[in-house]
């Protein structure tokens, strides 16, 4: 199966990229950019600091400067998973020519017994010497993903060679009887599974249940941050919460559902969905977005969410996507493509500047101080105060967001329970077969988020009934299906269909407040604007000048009116006297005077130079 | 003049370390404990770790291992100011066998030329080749202060003439027509004013001009938190914000407050007090402490202060201090006393624990999950999820509160104005000559901030007419002096006195509520106790088992009432059914029970085992 997961078991199974086409609207657009632009711009970007170089270096065994963070052959990978299935994708950009190059060079840097890495395993740097921040088998884990996208796409090829190899040597090293060790970041667990699924080998399988079965028992050293930090403080079977470095704790429960649903483990399964429902429960953003702390880009308490401080790493955004995507398909349950779809919008689409050439690295749901644009010839830090910004000294995020938009298709449809679910909308194009083989042909017509009506085509409609199960957002209340009120997360409908059989479901998007739980400290007394799946905020260039965004209050009262798919409510603005102590006396010396509040997606902002921003807006107070 | 700090110039003059006594309650029975307990505790560790020991090995040439940071001389330094200052104020422990054993130490490791680092300098690790991180003019600075303290206690001794050497070194290497550089830790400045005075050589006064003149021109390298990090982004007069790493950004404006007072600067003077009065308007906690972020130690935006994410680090608090005080001498406005009270009572006090054996670095002022007691026999990371803990991989702030609590006395007294100022209530008698030369004995009874009856004694009157001046708290509306209300900051008598006669002033401390700004975003909806100068907070240990702290909502409307120092208000406890996702459509799903809701003093939390605590609480939005 063409597809980035493939479990060979689960309630519902992905269907291929071959078989997917998003035929227009907001995601056409975005993958058009990600195909043309964004691609290329990373490779750019990649070659320009010598990244690629670094190969070369390594197959040359000496002369010249190793350039780049330990883990920057990573981002190489990536980016070649990224195209590989941008060049399979109906419609999409071919880049087979930059694989094959890029392939070459990679290939000449692998060492005989498989060892890949450049790195370490040069003298003076052996390998293996620092399993906590080494990143060597993280690096074999997006190289595997790459292999594992070109033998899916119909590429057996070098790429897919050097990949086995390095999965092979990563066996050899590390198995049942080998060093006892895993890596400080997670990540090679999920794609030796692939791997497995994808050749049929189970010692892949195998060696990542040994590395997740090994976590949690302090192989690794404390560190700056402690053993949390690397989720080697208790056994993932045994683990209540996601917690610590975000992106590790994400790909450590998607290889960790992985390797459950293929060793038909239910404890582990069980144990993976506790912990990420807990942290959608209690330690996630509105925007889908996680991380609470900039200093270890980790996971908070419960409930401590600040909108100021949230890093929300845009990889973190992918990787929950990831863990998402794996619980849809193993369990079935629609509010996990619920949070695929908050998290499309209000982290990814975020997190890439509409020209697709300029990323953030953390996305913020305030930002307080217009951040300078960022120099569209310079490297930035990670969390710069700065706008989007070209590329990162540490650069995951760009090629995470190409392989993910280059493979969105793959998240739109699956098969089982007899039938078809959809579960993100977009104007789209389903040519598959059913579990039992029989052939449909599916289209999806709407502009949906802006309007709320899907209309389903059955274009080619297979013999007998067919199941169709359609996805109901949880803030969808009143939403129809042919007229008819539904509930619940899922309206199913089962008949017999016949070529050019339309249904239509309408989900109301007009904008809504939200507010939060009350523990949420850090937004207490405040509201959000939500309009269908996409998060809105105050963009301060929306304010006439010099009306400061901090001194807006929002009415919930006085009602939120759709405008330009994003919205317009009505509020205060407030004024103070200047004052030498933040805690006075007499709270209610302040003035206000009545304005109107104009909120656009949150997706877009930053798209418009220097501005301040806010998703959480103060309620006023007068109520 | 035995006191940390005696401008030439000024409003108010400091009286000597030895002019005072501090004979009763909360502070000296803290500086009781620093003395007998905290400042062994920290040699001890320093000894235990090899910080002492650099020195010997430095002194020998050769053989053996560097222990510690790079800064850990400085931790030395600090130690013996905290030494010498017990050792001569009143009723002090006395320390001096330690002092001329460690600087006997110290001498042997410096370089004939004065340069004297444990760290650099040696074969291999060049003398100044890192400004930015290298610390070697911030130990220098410690050095400096720890050599004035010897001066002004009369002892000029082998550590005041190691000072006087590393200083003229720098002098010799920094000046006018020398490498053009300052320091990435500002320290040094404050501290040559400091032995300008002490010594009456001027040429350290224009060293100290030249770091804080060459400062913000970008002479220092960006890092990894840009210019701003260590105050190199904009020069100190044109300045109008704190910002950046907040020890460095108060260490400046101390030592810029000490070049402008010397050189009468009106100009540098007024860039300080803008800097630090916008600080204290829109960056400072409750608490006193300041810091919002943990990742760069540094002040945040305006109005970004988070209580869970607090910094505060006792070194910010120590430095606050410094700044204050000297605002206050140079100014006369009361305010910095109002400050330095609050800051000594809920930053300092807060940070030592009540055996004055363990230590809190940061300060937060919400802690979501109950911290683990810190073994007392291991060195803690500096912000870590423990309690109070003996000491940290960066020691900085546990000899910062030693040196601070060893020299309280000078900061509770000035003379100027034709008088005499009581900036500080505490059961303490001052025995002093007046600026005219006539001869005062003082004292004042109180069980001050216990109860707010305070009574001044003028126990040896000097002939003719005196001033007294008496600082009245913001807070303390409803204030009396012999019965009669007072208004504004300070509360002056002016007349004869005769020996025995009293005042009573009566500050009204019952716990009141106070609110915030509503522009701090992170406690909007909430409010916070504080009892006089004294900031309370909820601590879980007080809750009966099973409430949780932050289902605790306080209702003001019901009254706060005094409870043993502390306060005991009313409210509800609210509990929710578990969501699978923390931003509800229902916003009212959840149930509340009639609780007390009991608070103690801020500065004691932690001292009774594993806890939770807030201090901003969430108002019953019931009202």
């Amino acid at each position: 199966m063409a597809s980035p997961v493939s479990p060979s078991v689960g309630t519902f199974h992905p269907v291929g990229i071959d078989a997917v086409t998003i035929s227009d609207g907001f995601w056409r657009e975005r993958q058009e950019i990600n195909g043309r632009t964004t691609i290329a711009h990373c490779r750019s970007w990649q070659e320009r600091l010598g990244w690629i170089n670094n190969f070369t270096l390594v197959a040359a065994k000496g002369g010249g400067t190793r350039q780049g963070r330990e883990f920057s052959d990573s981002e190489i990978y990536k980016l070649l998973e990224a195209m590989t299935w941008e060049s399979s994708r109906p419609g999409g950009e071919n880049h087979e020519e930059s694989v094959a190059e890029l392939a070459a060079v990679i290939a000449g840097a692998q060492q005989p017994d498989g060892y890949l890495n450049t790195r370490f395993g040069t003298p003076g740097e052996s390998r293996y010497r620092d399993f906590e921040w080494g990143h060597e088998l993280y690096c074999y884990g997006h190289l595997i993903q790459a292999g594992v996208a070109r033998l899916r796409t119909g590429h057996d090829d070098g790429l897919a060679e050097v990949a086995r190899r390095a999965a092979d040597h990563v066996c050899a090293t590390f198995g049942d009887t080998g060093v006892q060790a895993i890596c400080g970041h997670p990540e090679i667990e999920t794609a030796l599974v692939e791997l497995s699924r994808a050749t049929g080998e189970s010692r892949y399988l195998d060696q990542a249940r040994l590395f997740v079965e090994r976590r949690g028992h302090g192989l690794l050293a404390e560190g700056e941050y402690g053993t949390a930090y690397w989720q080697d403080d208790v056994p993932f079977r045994d683990a209540d919460a996601l917690r610590g470095h975000a992106v590790r704790a994400l790909y450590l429960t998607a290889g960790a559902v992985d390797v459950a649903v293929e060793t038909d483990d239910t404890e582990l399964v069980d144990a993976a969905r506790r912990q990420y429902d807990a942290a959608v429960a209690r330690r996630t953003y509105l925007t889908g977005g996680m991380g609470s702390h900039h200093q270890d880009e980790a996971f908070g308490e419960d409930f401590e969410l600040p909108p100021d401080r949230s890093y929300c790493e845009t990889c973190a955004g992918v990787a929950s996507i990831m863990v998402a995507w794996r619980l849809l398909l193993a369990t079935g349950d629609e509010r996990y493509a619920d949070l695929i779809e908050r998290t499309l919008f209000n982290v990814i689409a975020a997190a890439v500047s509409e020209d697709g050439r300029s990323f953030f690295y953390a996305n913020p749901l305030q930002v307080r101080t217009a951040a300078a644009p960022a120099d569209p010839d310079r490297v930035s830090k990670r969390a710069s105060a700065q706008l989007r910004a070209p590329w990162f000294d540490v650069s995951c995020c760009p090629p995470n967001i190409a392989r993910l938009l280059a493979s969105l298709g793959t998240y739109v449809f699956s098969t089982g329970s007899g039938g078809v679910q959809v579960h993100q909308y977009m104007p789209s194009r389903l040519d598959t077969l059913l579990d039992d083989g029989r052939h449909l042909v599916l289209s999806v017509d709407t502009t949906y988020p802006l309007q709320g009506r899907i209309t389903i085509r059955v274009e080619q409609a297979p013999a007998g009934r067919l199941r169709l199960d359609l996805r109901i957002p949880s803030w969808a209340e009143g939403a129809t299906l042919d007229g008819r009120p539904v509930t619940g997360n899922v309206a199913s409908v089962e008949r017999e269909f016949h070529d050019g059989d339309e249904i239509d479901l309408v989900l109301p998007v007009s904008p809504r407040v939200t507010v939060a739980d009350d523990r949420i400290d850090a937004v207490r007394g405040c509201v959000a604007v939500e309009r269908g799946p996409v998060v809105l905020c105050l963009e301060s260039v929306d304010l006439p000048d010099g009306q400061p965004i901090d001194g807006v209050r929002l009415d919930p009262r006085l009602g939120v009116a759709d405008r330009d798919g994003g919205a317009i409510g009505h509020g205060h603005l407030i004024t103070r006297e200047p004052a030498r102590w933040p805690y006075p006396s007499d709270p209610t010396s302040r003035t206000g005077k009545r304005i109107e509040v104009p909120l656009v997606p949150y997706h877009r902002w930053g798209n418009r130079g220097p501005a301040t921003m806010r998703v959480w807006i103060p309620a006023d107070q007068r109520s």
